[in-house]
């Protein structure tokens, strides 16, 4: 099923070279289409962001920026310093500015983090987003904590407690939901992982994708930043490039004890937001915005989850169930994921992320994210097209 | 001269807590104007940065980004890899992209180059831009090697040679010219500093400045990054955020041994540039964008001599001469830059760098920024006001 032509085979090479000269992940969209022009991307489903949210954003860019004026001073002067970002940040999060590290998207963030306070022994569930055990330190013992594709990847909370409880490490990362599976931690059974694990110097929980997630019909927010006043060996994490829909604009923050934030402070983070990062942050910050992103957050949520079920109508493939904004497909039946994502993106021009550099990983998996209503029906008709018997 | 009445000496008071609590650097013109809400700023002097280049950036951005509609793909996907970008401008640069480290902003290559390669022993000149030591880690010997007031701070080449021969450090940062005196070490002065010192394992050259200085009457412009090519130890940072006058946009790229870039990318720097830092770097590789920029770099640059030769026509202060686009200026008879900074800003809403904090300064010093040819003749008249005899 689904093999190559010769043609199809030759622009899979050139692929797989821009890929190797990207490292683990996938080349950028610009990147991309620069390097092999015979290929049109229509469908980014490689692209993990919520397009209403850019939507919003956009309406504000055009009134306030570029309408209202104010689009040459963000452009012109210097941000604001880390700090004074955080202190906006601050009243949305209900959390002192002290303990808010603003970064240049979560990334940096992550690669502050790691870098600095990470001395001896991490533990990393696989598979994950490749950064956390990439950017270990020389010296630096990382333990993988393989998840069970039998249990659908799910976490054991007790076994993994008591797995940690065993190691001793002085880190362990938990992303929730976890990238690339989606797999969700309910709120309480976080809570009873940091807490048994107090004892862990730095306890990581990257809530990047939390935005897609809900334990309620009405879809309402979830966070862990509340869990920080009484853990303070908490690291939370937060992108805003998924659920905003800004990847282009590099905003994340993190949570973390205020020690922890000077230390980084003083070690060269001051200015490291841009000028649109700290126009995004103000937006971010006002009632009204927060009121309008969330109608169009649970919209793309509703049309996310029904997504997820018509992938689940696909032949040969099994969908393992996400609360993120992307679906973990394993191809069954000796389909290969090189095969798929060449086919769909040649015939139509649909971009799906392979996963088989992701280490932890046995089978022929891709990771197909959720885009707008019309693109998720057009990708499932193409799917069914090459998928079904 | 010049004594403060109660209410300047109150509003001094806030500024002096601001500042303090922004470090070593003047708050950025936002966070000022939001904390003290009575103090007006025109015409902000302590920025510095060539207001025509927005002005050219400006209309870029109006008709390729807005009215073209291509700003929505810059915002909303995730921008190229360093790497990437480093190929764009290497064709700007002539050095190879493996030689070239996209930084956000020159402040983030500052750090990372200080952090990673600097082990043991750092000579820099005072006075200077303070995060070449701030940066500086445990356990790095930092001798500070002052340059003499009374030779206007100019280096001496053969005694600054002799010196670093004698000190053996394993860096040197050279910043040219220099902030904040705007002193300016000529091409083969450079040159000869460089090749004498090969035995320095880091040698910084820090050019943010260098598209203001010129070394002929038609002003063209100047880079040592043709030194590179013989030289594999320089490091070579410039900044886009004065010369282009896009500081809200972080922009800024060193040139350095190939080993450093793959060191650094491989240590979390691979994604850390912004969409409108990649849509800068591929104006600034377009030649049509670049002849148009040299018109207003040199009309810049003529305005800001003019404005050096006004300011000397200022009584009781000192202008020391520079090929930058600010001027040091050291307050005469007694006069305090503190009540100085305060009589400007109160009375005539202009923002002037205080340089009380800069180590390797010995009196009453204030920097003042060249801006468009209007508020430089305001300045010039303001300054007389509360100067002249």
């Amino acid at each position: 099923m689904l093999e190559l032509s010769k043609n199809e085979f030759l622009i899979a090479e050139k692929i797989k070279n821009l890929k190797n000269n990207s490292g683990t992940h996938s080349p950028s969209i610009n990147t991309f289409t620069e390097h092999i022009p015979e290929v049109k991307v229509k469908v980014d489903a490689c692209f993990l962001s919520n397009p209403y949210a850019t939507d919003l954003f956009m309406n504000y860019f055009h009134e306030e920026l570029i309408d209202g004026g104010a689009l040459r001073k963000y452009l012109e002067f210097y941000p604001s310093q880390n700090g004074v970002i955080a202190g906006i940040l601050s009243k949305s999060l209900h959390v002192s500015e002290k303990n808010i590290f603003i970064g240049n998207g979560a990334i940096e963030v992550i690669q502050s983090v790691i870098h600095n306070f990470v001395k001896k022994k991490i533990i990393i569930n696989i598979p994950t987003f490749s950064s956390y055990y990439e950017f270990c330190k020389k010296g630096v013992e990382i333990i993988y904590n393989k998840l069970d594709k039998g249990s659908d990847f799910k976490i054991d909370i007790d076994s993994y407690i008591k797995f940690v409880k065993n190691e001793k490490p002085d880190c362990v990362v938990i992303i929730n939901p976890n990238n690339p599976d989606g797999g969700y931690i309910k709120r309480d059974d976080l809570l009873k992982i940091v807490t048994e694990l107090n004892f862990v110097e730095n306890i990581i929980i990257d809530e990047s994708f939390v935005h897609f997630a809900f334990e309620d019909p009405e879809l309402n927010k979830i966070s862990t930043a509340e869990f920080f006043s009484s853990n303070k060996n908490l690291i939370i994490i937060k992108s805003m490039s998924k659920d905003f829909g800004i990847a282009g604009i590099r905003s994340g923050y993190g949570i973390m004890h205020e020690d922890r934030v000077r230390y980084l402070l003083s070690n060269g983070y001051l200015w490291n937001s841009n000028g649109l990062s700290e126009y995004f942050f103000n937006l971010y910050s006002r009632i009204s915005f927060q009121s309008e992103y969330e109608i169009v957050r649970k919209q793309y949520i509703s049309e996310t989850q029904s997504f997820f079920n018509d992938l689940k109508g696909v032949q040969n493939i099994k969908v393992y169930d996400s609360k993120a904004n992307f679906a973990l497909v394993e191809l069954l039946n000796d389909i290969s994921a090189k095969n798929l994502v060449i086919k769909l993106l040649l015939s139509d021009n649909i971009y799906l992320r392979n996963l088989d550099d992701k280490i932890g990983l046995d089978g022929e998996f891709v990771r197909v994210a959720s885009r707008n209503k019309e693109e998720n029906r057009y990708i499932i008709d193409c799917l069914k097209k090459h998928l079904d018997d």
